[in-house]
């Protein structure tokens, strides 16, 4: 991927996938599109994105959007920004896109996505990054981007690298603050502390953020999982900063009456992203020694809600 | 509490005081209601008992109802089926029903109530008891008895008394099966094995009992936190039988789709029993040394499920 203008596929273009494609493509980036769902309406009507940071629009002769990877072009980099609970996908949705040195970037969210990107395609394309962003998507074509923006990526195995720098300005010169992480798992599980409450939380209890943080049993109960899968960090041997349960908390403050995707999946009628965000942390941690009943009690409280949700989709 | 033909005051008569005063009623006892919102409609209409062993009816003529304590006799036995979270009304209500020997007996759920009665009533006078019945309270003066009924109770101090065995008697002539407890605190913990998980994850998940059996994840959720509330039963000295967790399980298979007390009164927007069923069993649990982060985490959720419910009652 060391190209001037290499040409970018997204790999399910919901929220996180229509935004960023989105913008990457509004500053002049080959970006192609891959949807489903939304296939129509984005080949007739362009995408919108409703931004904090001011409205703008791709039309339709402005997007290229497909609904079969096989009428996609080979590409120099691919985001995948699939929902887990859509990873037995990966084959037939990223293999038809692939050359030698293609790089795989996932954005999604919780544990195991690269590794099983690893598995099917190997190990050394494989970039991971998270999405520090409130994003939703309104209708078919419509994203609201509310608050935030930023990512973090890096590389599956090793440190920071040249194609993970190129990758990052990519984002940088699109509007998109990017920074470029020397441990992915870092990463991963920092994100997995903010993730695990306020996903797991929000879509049991059907609360926004703002009803979560804004009383004492609300505090205690977010916090204590986050201890729980800080503890599991470490014990993983990944040094979290100390004040970080404070961090997500403050950080939370900001963002007000906020759905987290999780939430918006419960009520929707989506498949919840239940073994990403809950089920592989829950797995390393009790095989790196730690106890979490918190986690656990949590993972089935969200399985419960997946198996009796509404199948609206 | 013993002459022939005792006086029973019945304060709290929702679906567990209306049942089992009116199979005391039904059986020529002399039972006195006090109603707050049905006391129109029960007045007038009488109370209708749809019940799995036969519906039967107390016609207006044939039903002592009242919706002022100082308005009813004085009791020998007064019976308190009051929602925990109208315990601040103890005084209020039962006292004007008090003279020096009358008895008190809770069948409310979880803990502190006999403590409360006793505090502000006497300690000698109180007995607490449990009621083993599927009941719901379908719409003001008509109960649906839907399964099951055995009572046991007790001394809320010391063993098994000869006023105990009286009150068992009232119950057992009239068709209610009424077992007299050796320890209240055994009685209270046991029933607690059951009441914490179900109550409380049928009220978050909003889910009957059947739906929280059907499935592996669901009985995950259920025995993780029935093992935790056994092990502080056990902590405080109170010795439970080693199979008592499948016993629930089991137990709650012949129940079909049961909604538990708490699930009808989130559906209903009534305050929940927070602390009688989650808080006081989890302070209790606390002081003895057990670590119980399952118990803690559903009372918190159970707190937010309380603090964001539809105010509908």
């Amino acid at each position: 991927m060391s190209i001037a203008r290499p040409k970018i596929a997204v790999v399910g273009t919901g929220a996180v996938g229509g935004y960023y494609g989105a913008r990457l493509a509004q500053h002049g980036h080959d970006v192609h599109f891959l949807l489903r769902s939304d296939y129509e309406t984005v080949k007739r009507r362009g995408l919108n994105v409703r931004s904090c940071h001011g409205d703008f629009r791709l039309s339709p002769d402005q997007i290229q959007v497909y609904n079969d990877p096989h009428k996609m072009p080979v590409a120099d980099l691919v985001l995948v920004t699939l929902k887990s609970t859509a990873n037995d996908q990966f084959q037939p949705l990223i293999g038809p896109l692939l050359k030698e040195d293609t790089a795989i970037l996932t954005i999604q969210n919780g544990l195991g996505n690269e590794d099983r990107l690893a598995e099917l395609f190997g190990a050394s394309r494989i970039l991971g990054g998270m999405a520090f962003v409130c994003i939703n998507r309104e209708a078919p074509g419509v994203i609201h981007h509310i608050d935030h923006g930023l990512i973090r990526l890096g590389e599956f195995k090793g440190g920071p690298s040249d194609r993970a720098n190129r990758i990052a300005n990519l984002f940088s010169s699109s509007t998109v603050q990017c920074e470029v992480l020397e441990d992915l798992r870092f990463g991963r599980w920092s994100k997995l502390i903010w993730n695990i409450p306020f996903n797991g939380f929000g879509a049991v209890l059907d609360l926004t953020t703002d009803r979560l943080i804004d009383n004492e049993a609300g505090i205690e109960l977010l916090t204590g999982i986050m201890r729980e899968v800080a503890e599991a960090a470490e014990a993983l041997g990944l040094k979290m900063p100390a004040d970080i349960i404070d961090q997500q908390i403050r950080r939370t403050r900001t963002m007000g009456a906020y759905r987290s995707s999780m939430q918006v999946d419960r009520q929707e009628g989506r498949a919840l992203e239940v073994e990403s965000i809950f089920g592989e942390p829950l797995r390393q941690a009790n095989r790196a020694g730690v106890k979490t009943p918190k986690l656990e009690m949590l993972y089935r409280l969200v399985q419960l809600v997946d198996r009796h949700r509404p199948k609206l989709e």
